[in-house]
């Protein structure tokens, strides 16, 4: 069915065209208009794919988190625990072109989302996704006895993962007070940390 | 001088105009048009006090800070360490309405900074002077001879900065699965973790 291939292809591409907009102009310059223009298509054929402003950034921002998803779902897990969690949250940060564009237009998303029902409710999905992983990760360590005593297991899943976002949030905002070579090193030092 | 006082109270209420159309309807929907119309002003009187709105737009952004500034200036600190410390975080974050409007216009600034050079330069000296308080902070349970053995300074300081903020960030979007209750504990609940 190449049709329906080339009309999912197309969505994606004119997400991405929204994407561009955002990283460039920021979120309050993405309409309809500017995407298709974006994408050098009329806004009739834009209709086509998105017969909405609203429906065309909801699947803009579900992609971010669909291509994130991918990422994860294709890890392999080895017998190496700690290895195996800094390669998940590395996942999450902006340590290359592709995660950074991800980490840049999620945030974007996630401010908007304060003030937009339907993407909130994508959020919230996210959210509690993302918790549940950094949640696994403390309750894998711990199942394997390498935690230290006596640790609250609850708040250090919820720190860690405020940590892995503030730490994002800072290298999207200030990326040479926050570089990098800093996020990689601050979860390591900080998981470290957690072990006995 | 009478006339110099209002003019300044009259600046601050506009901001405080687009304060409110940030929080309700997002940053896209703030313009000098619209932040006129929320105060009751023509757009010819705005122009009085804002001749651009990225004039405007700088002046909101720095309030924020300016007013958390001022509470922290105003702050007393004690004999205690810990619990100064904690007193100086609980100013940065969403606890009370005052603080919680702070936080998500601040939000809604930093993300616009992204794209935004002039606010950029704002949001980079406000994140330099926020690193600057975690680490006196840091430093100063060193020198009372509080923490554990081994901790690298730095590492800390940059730790505690972004769970300060990953958190506000969650409680901001999600207000249920990261309460108020949930910064005070975590805060805490990490402070405590570095100490001996």
């Amino acid at each position: 069915m190449p049709k329906i291939v080339n009309h999912e292809e197309r969505r994606q591409q004119l997400a991405e065209a929204a994407w561009r907009i955002i990283r460039r102009e920021g979120m309050e310059a993405v309409s309809v208009r500017s995407v298709a223009s974006e994408a050098d298509m009329s806004l009739g054929s834009l209709r086509h794919y998105f017969a909405t402003q609203s429906e065309l950034l909801a699947f803009s921002m579900k992609m971010v988190s669909d291509r994130v998803n991918a990422r994860m779902e294709a890890m392999e897990f080895t017998d190496h625990p700690l290895q195996d969690i800094e390669r998940f949250i590395r996942e999450l940060m902006p340590l290359d072109e592709e995660r950074s564009v991800e980490a840049e237009v999620w945030l974007a998303f996630s401010v908007k989302a304060v003030t937009d029902p339907e993407l909130q409710v994508l959020k919230q999905e996210v959210h509690n996704a993302m918790y549940d992983g950094f949640n696994q990760a403390i309750e894998y360590l711990a199942a394997r006895g390498l935690l230290k005593e006596g640790l609250d297991l609850r708040a250090e899943a919820m720190a860690l993962h405020a940590l892995v976002d503030g730490l994002v949030l800072h290298h999207i905002s200030q990326p040479e007070q926050v570089t990098q070579k800093d996020l990689s090193t601050l979860v390591t030092y900080h998981l470290r940390g957690l072990l006995q």
